[in-house]
């Protein structure tokens, strides 16, 4: 059985179908065809929203679902009426109890979430971004003083998309350091980061997930070799312990979690708003 | 007036985040202390985030407001009943309809949203980034052939936190080359381009907002003045019209209203699920 899934949305469609996604993992066993149709701002893009809607409607005999976060009212009731589709309204549904409890009006004004917002905001997004290539993979201790987190652990355990994501998510100044096999073999931490210790923190990674992943970049090398990649995470670890450093297991993970897990442990501000 | 605002989530909470802010700002000249309670997956952290709820109504002497993911019905109903919050529940409210209309009950099972996936989703992802910095900025164009898409453009127009942006989200390989003075002066697109031109897309920026950016890297030089700036986006332009290039202005649009604006007119196909 197919159902067809829209995401609908004045603007990118990225919240549409995060919390769209979410409720449709909760289904297993359904195969759903998922469109994501952003930037419906006019009548003309919403007839063809409803035109493609429809369509997949004949070819699915089943109401498709439309996850919508459309702003625009005249919008989203032109989709809701002309559409054969099933609306899950994520802003109107919320909008008017939210209107009663701030004793307010909303402004119904469209692109305010993920757009540019402040020069301000934009600047520390981008800082963050060019933050992070500048201190990736101990390439550059130099701006370590301006870091807000640097992220150490072992070849491939995750800390230079970790470090992106917070930058393109949360404006923070992340930099990473990787631990050598030289380091782990003195059991210490390198001497380049013992002045930034309080801002140190670590990944640590499942052997052999480690493994699967060295393995793609350098089959069957000692780097790729299960023991090599056990030994490794034994002494990445115990120099954590040792030195106090908080550490995260990345095996299971999302990026978006272990970014999240930092934010939090931290205490970290966003330097981007919500 | 001051209104604390809660997103809570047994995950990252970041769906929660986006969604309460595309609502929170609807409503301009109130002042919302926003906190993202993350990772809410036992009784006892459900207390913890009932006994901040309840300080910040305290202190605010109005209702905190409550954006909610949690999927854990025990956890959600706890917080709805203990805490003095007005809960805006994303996912309660849909699941039960989600349910009717699919014919069968959810899993109610939490950690699908944001979660590791499959290790090929994981290695899709990590892969586009580690393509998009390998290539970056003209330093290479070997992996030019491999690539999904190659954003052009002259020097800080958004071309790297785009790619960057669009291998995180999407799992999409974008490659960026910049465009020289050397390349604007001949009028033409620089021949290591050609055997890629269906595969490029130009960004390009307000001269004026282009200046400003540069100003913070290099001040007062001939690089950030405006006449240059002027000239260059004058000429890139002109290059993209005579090459058929289809370009984006940049200077008003977040990131990721650049990245879907791509994904959308290239039509390519995300590697990694929604």
């Amino acid at each position: 059985m197919q159902r067809s899934v829209f995401f609908l949305s004045d603007r990118t469609g990225i919240t549409a179908e995060a919390l769209g996604h979410s409720l449709l993992t909760q289904f297993e066993g359904i195969e759903f065809d998922q469109v994501t149709l952003p930037f419906i701002d006019s009548r003309e893009k919403a007839y063809q929203a409803i035109e493609r809607i429809n369509e997949a409607a004949r070819v699915d005999g089943v109401k498709p679902l439309l996850f919508s976060t459309l702003i625009n009212s005249e919008l989203r009731e032109l989709v809701a009426e002309k559409s054969v589709g099933l609306m899950f309204d994520f802003f109107d549904t919320f909008i008017n109890p939210l209107e009663l409890e701030l004793g307010r009006m909303s402004s119904h004004a469209v692109g305010r979430s993920h757009g540019m917002g402040t020069y301000a905001q934009y600047k520390a997004r981008i800082d963050a971004v060019n933050f992070a290539l500048s201190n990736d993979d101990g390439v550059s201790t130099r701006g370590f003083p301006q870091a807000d987190i640097i992220l150490v652990g072992v070849s491939r355990s995750g800390k230079t998309p970790t470090c992106l994501y917070l930058a393109l998510q949360y404006g923070i100044r992340a930099a990473n350091y990787p631990l050598t096999e030289e380091d782990l073999d003195s059991h210490r931490l390198p001497a380049a980061l013992h002045p930034f210790r309080q801002h140190l923190f670590g990944l640590t990674i499942d052997p052999g997930r480690l493994q699967q992943i060295r393995n793609e970049r350098r089959a069957n090398s000692r780097y790729s070799s299960l023991q090599q990649c056990q030994t490794e995470i034994r002494e990445v670890e115990t120099i954590y312990r040792k030195e106090k450093i908080p550490y995260l297991d990345t095996s299971t993970v999302s990026i978006e979690e272990i970014a999240t897990t930092i934010l939090l442990h931290s205490g970290l501000q966003r330097r981007i708003p919500r």
